[in-house]
């Protein structure tokens, strides 16, 4: 008789590292000290007001169940989203989810059975490790570097990677963590080793309208070959500030993908009602909005990189999208000097919270001179927050 | 190199057999045939008012990720509904979730790997199978009989069917499907059983305040020597009429399960804020309502049985809970009689949809001849969609 314990699958899920240091930063507010928070995507602007007017006009007496694919009017939203970037979804392609992460777990599960490899980029978005891990599955990370801007290795390295039990590779682009745009060359590259090796592509889609200097993503679904094998995860939290909506979706032409992700839908019956037919107006019309999105993070990306480069000992390649940057600084131990910064540095009542990078490496001892960005503040603020990272850093090299 | 094809779990996962009748509700419809839906516990009341308020009062400027345990008001709100049923939980003891289907995939995922065996009660809630073809895990189902009105076996028979991968029991209780209401005997007797065979028991309290003649479900929690054994999963859904708020929580003081649930709280960032806080002020003082609901559902029930007493060939033995019951009808296959209702029956232009039984058995062959009814109608209308049951079957056993 087996003792009353956890499942195996449990214990090897990876706890958030940057979870792990918010009762720091509690207890450092709880100590008058002011932290400047760049460790979390959670983005400090404003909500589109068609959002939260829409929330407030729910007028249904009863707020039933939607149905588990997705409510009329919000798949056809995602639908005209695709189609104005060139991609054309039949309505059964899509269903709407509980945030980008909803659609991840309905995509590893639809493809790869316990001890399936999954190959990712490393470092990559720590989603994909949990999620991995309840499901079994194996992540095969290939490592990029800060050095490259993270940029993607040669085509020989990722081929290395493949095994007989590899059934996918996951892609995000723009990159969380690393804020990297993968060029149009590394998206074709990836779509001919998928097309040779049979391999699916799960495309994590949740930045990709957030790209700088006039640059353009090349979406994995303009290859027409791919889109049996190609499946998208999406979601409105970053490029709508709507985080706390939780509403995305996966999308698919591949029709047995879709036909098994609505089951596992089913299971869990539908996605908030209000939240979805609130997204409806941004998701059909944004073009005007995400251009100003954009501008204002590229801005405060130069903030940040400008500010990072005063630094000594500091690399930092100048991302192109996304609103993180992962910069490798002159210190030890990324998780020691996260929590340094939140038990015993401050100037003048202030410090930062950062997110260490070790929690976005499956290697083990990666990251350990690597922290991760999130620029989700006025430029004011990121400019004293990269000030008092650089006074930390000072002071945590000295103990 | 394997083809590009779904996983097992994924071509293992059923399909809900409710949903597969959807289409030819929408064809019927277009034929301009008035449909009656007892086939889905979605209910018709009214949304209480304070929840409707609170969502249109909604008042940030940015609709920001809640923490992934859940925000403080709705673990205190949790908090504050367990008290008074007697269950003390620790606000780390409760994490908020997406309805109750995601406190399930917790709760499953927490204790059972791959293989590993968790019993039900058959006929079980169809999301049960779901959630365990995507983690591979085995149910054991545990048959129940019209005849005995769905109430647990004898303690033999629940015992024989546990093995050395037997991890846990799961409990609904009053049962969705069935409206059984398990009596403190049999609540008892489960518990027994869980402490001698040092199995986890995960009870999906959904339905719990619904029952009916005065009766009272007596909780798990009320058996202290349980406590680090216990797994409760819950939702607002039904209860409180806001299935498509999706809000539930999973809730246990064993330390270790919440903390995995936690992990795998982290991957999904958090439930829809907006919701959360809407339900807080029910979750806190819901006696007076939840009084009301259980006499609107006790009459409805009242009707739907003595409605169906009076269709030769029925068996329908009167349910303790919940709002729903499954009677055993005179015909050979629910599906196709399912199937029938919707295709090649209707009087006066209006027909009837349930749901075969078939999809809350696991075994085949099971369910065949009988349906479940939802009675989420007022009684004017149970009482014409009992008509029409009674007409449908003397035309289908004619042909």
């Amino acid at each position: 008789m087996k003792k009353i314990s956890i499942s195996q699958r449990a214990a090897n899920t990876p706890a958030s590292a940057i979870r792990k240091l918010v009762p720091l930063a509690d207890d450092a507010k709880k100590r008058g000290i002011k932290v400047y928070h760049v460790n979390i995507g959670n983005p400090d602007l404003p909500t589109p007001e068609p959002i939260l007017r829409s929330i407030k006009e729910f007028k249904e007496p009863t707020l039933e169940y939607a149905p588990s694919s997705g409510m009329f009017s919000a798949i056809k939203g995602w639908q005209k989203f695709y189609r104005d970037k060139g991609c054309n979804f039949d309505l059964n392609d899509i269903i709407v989810t509980s945030g980008g992460s909803e659609g991840l777990i309905f995509a590893f599960f639809a493809i790869a059975d316990p001890q399936d490899e999954l190959i990712v980029f490393e470092p990559f978005y720590t989603s994909y490790a949990i999620i991995a891990a309840m499901g079994n599955i194996k992540l095969k990370p290939v490592r990029t570097y800060v050095k490259d801007g993270f940029h993607l290795p040669k085509r020989e390295v990722i081929e290395k990677a493949i095994t007989g039990k590899t059934r996918g590779i996951v892609a995000c682009n723009p990159n969380n963590p690393t804020g990297t745009m993968y060029t149009a060359d590394e998206v074709k590259m990836l779509a001919d080793i998928a097309l040779k090796h049979n391999l699916f592509i799960i495309s994590d889609e949740t930045y990709q309208e957030i790209v700088f200097d006039g640059k353009k993503v090349l979406p994995f679904s303009s290859f027409k070959k791919l889109h049996p094998q190609l499946i998208i995860t999406d979601s409105v939290s970053k490029r709508f500030n709507s985080c706390g909506a939780r509403v995305g979706c996966v999308a698919s032409k591949n029709k047995e993908v879709m036909q098994v992700a609505l089951r596992f839908a089913q299971s869990r019956l539908s996605v908030a009602t209000v939240e979805q037919l609130a997204l409806v107006p941004m998701l059909e019309n944004h073009k005007a909005y995400l251009e100003k999105l954009k501008k204002t993070y590229q801005s405060r990306r130069d903030t940040v990189v400008r500010e990072l480069k005063k630094i000594p000992g500091v690399t930092a390649v100048k991302p192109e999208g996304a609103f993180y940057i992962i910069p490798k600084l002159p210190i030890d131990d990324s998780d020691k000097f996260a929590a340094f910064l939140l038990t015993s540095f401050s100037d003048k009542k202030e410090t930062v919270m950062v997110a260490p990078a070790t929690g976005f490496y499956a290697t083990k001892g990666l990251g350990k001179n690597e922290i991760r960005i999130a620029y989700v503040l006025e430029e004011k603020k990121l400019e004293r927050a990269m000030e008092l990272l650089g006074l930390a850093i000072k002071k945590y090299n000295k103990i």
